[in-house]
């Protein structure tokens, strides 16, 4: 297929496109560098020395055989992004483009409003340059399991039947997130649906839980092919930052009560995940909404289980307690629904003792670039 | 009180400023002319001639002894916006400030970026101008009933109580709006819903059906002072399009099969329904939600009234279905909630035969200014 990969310079985007590419799938990656610029800005580089997309692809193709086409640009800038499509003509675009760091979005104006404008407007620019140059091209985008926030009642897939003063009609599952970052996903799926029940495009639209992780089989072929790898307040996710910490002889910094439950999954476990929704499309005029993770688990259970491992390494992990700066409940009922994956085909990989080994085992390669000072949390919104 | 009136121009601005300044208050009203220059654009001017927002304060003060303060500025220029609430210190905002038409904001890309950018930036910035000048000022927010489109169960007012599996929990009303000019309130209400329950705001949204009128006691002192009405596609709302063709002699356009069903209200109930949510403000972190409406028809039953008293005028009003521009069901179930104004105080006025006769009478003096161009749809989303 034609794959077009937005934000393909990302955590989750470069590692895509390799998988595809790998496939036999036609891939473009496009990116702008925004979050290489935000990560510098912020003092918030990754662990990996990354090179950049264009030096990836280059050094990607002589080991593999394969070609991933490379756009440097910005999908908030429609003439850009249109021309990409009327080039390209994608049969599935892939969009990761999105600033990704809640602490980020809650810095301040000026944060605020990069994240509010770039994320909408690059969901609504792939919206109207789909519609205008590839109608038929099936919309992957990536949402947030952070959408539906932490409700009192079971998390469903997307939808919700409700019946209210004894009538009943289908609704999206209701949404409130935890920071803007997290709420601009939720204008994003507000956006697609308003097209797709208009206009009958094709979306799918993957409420995804945090990922951890550096490897995957392309990227553990060279160095210069992994991902990067963040372990800062900004964007790191909570595992790949314990994971760092008990590397760097840090105590593990659990948020407040660390009751706080997600829906976990591991990286290769997101490719599986996006080329599934892709060889499996949504149909024409349907929004599928598919919760993306494999296993729940509080920040204490994953802040324990790194300990356990780490201690095992010789590690000698300390996990503490801090002040939380998010406004979130530390306690809470959480039960998410997630077959459709399942359904689809998923083969999930757990959390195992092994997994958490052979994560600390690579970071411990690169434990002298460690910078202690990009742990703690710089962003407070509580 | 201190009244900062954004989209102090407009249809509802304008009579707002001129109501508000009569009662005592302190009222500065801002525009950035957004309306008149998409008007003009389009070919949709209104059909009163309306003095700039400059000319009409300069008219009203000699008149009435009282000054509306105008500034000319954009609510989406973030630094014009905060010196502005710097300045004045609000206690009370209330946003109009919006690309207010659902046909414009479906014509094509251009229309739809203006449409989502203004109306989400504007947003963006009052709520981030009121936390950073103003932070006990009451945001009052022109929302829509539109927002939460036509459900097949009882609509509440902004909330929903819901039972899933045995547990319970509060959530907004769903939403599902039928153009992007009416989801992007859907996307006001998210984010305003986001920044109240993490900094404590204090928010009204107002979920206003469609106005009607052009008499509030200001703009009936002086022909200079009137609202600018609209009976174009663009821009006018069906009760006003019916009344201008009904005195031009084009038959009453409903839109497929008028069952379309809504909640509507005369202009002055507007004015005092916003008066009343600025009386009453909403508590810190508190979005209330209230329902603006005083009757519901549907597209037939106003077209059946416009035609019973517009032919006792000797008007001979024919009507005639024509096919639908607008995706939307032009048949389904709709009922309402709309107590919570009444309980602060709203006082309605109905739409009698009486209140049709004198818009008629209204209209007839601006006869000769009716351009029948102007009157069928332009612009097709179904």
């Amino acid at each position: 297929m034609r794959v077009l990969i937005l934000g393909g310079d990302g955590y989750l985007g470069w590692p895509t496109a390799m998988a595809f590419a790998m496939k036999g799938h036609e891939v473009a990656a496009m990116d702008n560098y925004l979050r290489r610029n935000i990560a510098r800005e912020t003092c918030s580089e990754a662990l990996t020395p990354n090179p950049n997309l264009i030096e990836r692809a280059r050094a990607f193709q002589p080991l593999t055989g394969k070609k991933v086409e490379v756009v440097i640009g910005d999908c908030a800038d429609y003439r850009v992004l249109s021309e990409v499509f009327n080039k390209f003509q994608p049969e599935v675009v892939i969009h990761y483009a999105e600033q990704p760091s809640a602490p980020y979005s809650m810095m301040g104006y000026e944060q605020a409003r990069v994240t509010l404008a770039n994320n909408l407007t690059a969901t609504f620019n792939v919206i109207q340059a789909v519609m205008s140059s590839a109608p038929q091209c099936h919309i992957i985008k990536l949402g947030t399991m952070g959408e539906y926030g932490t409700p009192n009642i079971d998390i469903e897939e997307g939808w919700l039947d409700i019946e209210h003063n004894g009538r009943k009609d289908k609704f999206l599952f209701p949404r409130q997130a935890g920071s803007l970052y997290h709420t601009t996903k939720v204008l994003d799926t507000d956006l697609l649906w308003f097209y797709v029940r208009t206009f009958g495009l094709r979306v799918t639209d993957l409420m995804q839980g945090p990922v951890y992780g550096l490897s995957t089989p392309e990227a553990d072929m060279d160095e210069r092919l992994i991902p990067n790898f963040h372990y800062d307040d900004i964007f790191g996710t909570v595992v790949n930052r314990f994971l760092t910490q008990a590397v760097a002889g840090v105590p593990l910094t659990v948020y407040g009560k660390g009751g706080q439950t997600r829906g976990y999954l591991n990286l290769i476990d997101t490719l599986q995940c996006v080329e599934l929704a892709m060889l499996n499309p949504a149909g024409k005029g349907e929004l599928r909404i598919l919760n993306q993770f494999v296993e729940l688990f509080s920040v204490n259970q994953i802040a324990d289980k790194v300990k356990k491992v780490g201690d095992g390494m010789g590690l000698n992990v300390k996990i503490e307690s801090i002040a939380n700066p998010r406004k979130e409940r530390e306690e809470h009922y959480y039960n998410a629904a997630h077959s459709g994956l399942k359904e689809l085909g998923l083969k999930p990989h757990p959390m195992t003792d092994e997994v958490v080994a052979g994560m600390l085992e690579r970071i411990i390669r690169y434990r002298e670039r460690i910078d202690r000072g990009k742990i703690m949390p710089r962003v407070r919104w509580s």
